[in-house]
């Protein structure tokens, strides 16, 4: 059902991380629900998580070990979220942490947690104990494919890409994965997204870059407008690759934070894609805003629209729907006489209404494609964005009145 | 498939008001799309609209209209909503006031126009000129139910409710129509509804009482969060019982705001009983907030979250989606632990986690209902709110990307 997506191919190790994928029982059906990420001491880390006001146990525990030390570890299960299951919930996220402490003899603060899935049970903890003495011995450096594997919930596809960048003659690795499918809302943060680089960079520099790369990737796509428990997104660099220590502010420093904004921005569409009963990919792109926000209320306000999402699915060129959307983002004074609105490069709208030379045979042919750009000119000032989603079919109604079962 | 709503009985006529209803030809099946409401002269009118700002040329000229002087006619289209037309459409609504005006030998202004259908087409307004010659010889005064039946449009149902009260020994009667089904989220307005009373009552005291009533009904319903260009609520009174003027502040003044009240909750509850593919009935209920603000933003999130939506369509308790949907609302220093969460009189979430009391079965049993009460507590203050929704179901998928076939 992904739009537009197929299996990763060609990803590279990236030296100093080591990946493992088991099943260990969390899910019903047998597919993996374990996923080992162990990366070498001296690695730093940078993470960005949900800002739901109810995040889950793993986002506390994480958050948590993070602000003491560097990660040695990342211990990830799908299957179940660790959400709304209040003390009991923290204890077994700690509890996780100090049984993979106790194999890969280090600190449980340096082990960060992670889970995905139905939200309110109670951790399966004597699989999970089993699964966690099983899966270090499993973990090797070109196991990026079945990580991705390994962290699937509803996703129908694995999500990952590589990058490789020269820098001082040397090729330096991206590497990264993600899930996610349904309730996704990005707020501030990402689904789970795991990305490893054999970079040597400082812990607050490294952050910089995820924190742009996630804004202009993982916060700017939704599927259904829900921001979930459990979304996080994790960058670590080894650093043993022989290019030294990417400087701040260095030429090195602008080709890394590229190429990290390339791998989410990949991840992110990725995630679109495959999002749940897609059968389009949308880029919503509003420009000439008087501000960010206000470019960002016209663009989700379209792409959490029913109404819009539903014509999009019945490729019906039905613009009045994408006009009411805009009309009631909330825009103080805005002047419908001087928007403009395109599917791809007809004009739908202008001066107020149809655009003169708008044909329905026009509109049609964009919309009977699988990838539409809605654009927006709002005529208001030079700031533009874009954000990207789905249509509404359904398969997402099937989906979702499903998951439990 | 309306939730628990069946046809309106015992409507009763409103002294000095008459309508009529039949089909000019802008529906393309045939069905009644042209409605007249003539009023007596001296009665008063008070009004809501959408804050779209995109809103449709019949209401930006009902408006300007209204701010001249009271009207004698309200003329309703169905079927073609004459919004996103630009000057032409302004144009439209405008010569169809003077048509009318012409017929009922009064002044243009004192015509009230509106329209609802499909957004962006061009008024056919040859068959509105002819459809406007010949209504106004219908038009009589126990016509509402028929009046209800000609301005739907996806509504599976007609709206309407009449209720009577006595002041000063005489009976006032205030009776109202409505229609919606789809693009329902009012924004201090409200989808269409005309309500007539032969109450008279000074045209400010009208409007309070109209927009109290409009803020506790119409204003707290959504069925898809995507608010019309078209919404427009209209409260006349015609002034000729013989229950004289009702006073501001006075006793009367209470039943008769009460009332109007009640025939607005009626009609709003309507809309959403018949919302589009709606199989269910869901109210939600945040108590102690600390202000309305933050119980709307509540209730509105867990209301226009599909994952909620889906879920309440497929009668799963799946719990966890409600509590992401109030943790992700956006309200500052939100307390997990101080949050419960009920189904009906199930309590579901207390202390940051299930119920210790809860059992599976006991949320399934609410969740198999066709009316089910969501009810979050937040102990932050004293504030509380009730708002009116839907489930979203595949019938909603299926209408919406049909609507224009």
């Amino acid at each position: 059902m992904a739009v537009g997506l197929s299996d990763p191919v060609n990803l590279f190790p990236v030296k100093g991380i080591e990946l493992a994928s088991m099943a260990c029982g969390i899910k019903s059906n047998g597919r993996d629900d374990l996923v080992l990420i162990k990366v070498n001491k001296g690695a730093t880390c940078a993470a960005t998580f949900t800002k739901n006001a109810f995040c889950a146990a793993p986002v506390t525990v994480a958050k948590k070990h993070l602000a003491i030390t560097n990660p040695r570890a990342l211990l990830i299960n799908s299957g179940n979220a660790n959400a709304g299951t209040g003390k009991l919930g923290i204890r077994d996220a700690e509890q996780s942490c100090e049984w993979l402490a106790d194999v890969l003899e280090c600190s449980a603060n340096e082990i960060l947690p992670f889970s995905t899935g139905v939200i309110g049970e109670p951790m399966p903890m004597a699989v999970l104990n089993s699964g966690i003495k099983a899966i270090s011995q499993l973990a090797v450096e070109d196991n990026w494919l079945t990580a991705a594997r390994g962290i699937m919930t509803t996703d129908t596809i694995a999500k990952a890409i590589s990058k490789q960048i020269t820098i001082k003659d040397e090729t330096i690795t991206i590497t990264g994965i993600a899930k996610g499918s349904g309730m996704i809302c990005p707020n501030m943060a990402t689904m789970l997204a795991f990305i490893g680089t054999d970079a040597k960079v400082e812990k607050g520099h490294l952050q910089q870059c995820l924190d742009k790369a996630v804004a202009r990737s993982f916060n700017s796509i939704t599927v259904d407008s829900d921001t979930s428990t459990n979304d996080a997104c994790i960058l670590l660099a080894s650093g043993v690759s022989n290019a030294g220590l990417i400087e701040a502010d260095s030429e090195a420093a602008e080709i890394f934070a590229q190429a990290v904004e390339d791998i989410c921005l990949h991840l992110a569409h990725a995630i679109v894609r495959d999002g749940e009963g897609a059968t389009k990919f949308i880029s919503i792109n509003v420009v000439s805003a008087a501000t960010l926000a206000e470019a960002r209320d016209v663009a989700y306000t379209i792409a959490h629209s029913p109404l819009v999402k539903t014509a999009l699915f019945a490729s019906d060129p039905n613009w009045g729907r994408i006009l009411a959307a805009v009309g009631r983002a909330g825009i103080e004074n805005l002047v419908l006489e001087d928007v403009s609105i395109y599917l791809d490069d007809v004009c739908i709208v202008s001066g107020g209404a149809r655009d003169a030379a708008y044909t329905e045979e026009a509109g049609q042919r964009i919309m009977n494609q699988s990838e539409i750009t809605i654009k927006v000119i709002l005529c208001r000032g030079d700031v533009s964005t874009t954000i990207w989603t789905t249509d509404l079919s359904h398969e997402y109604v099937t989906i979702n009145s499903n998951y439990r079962s």
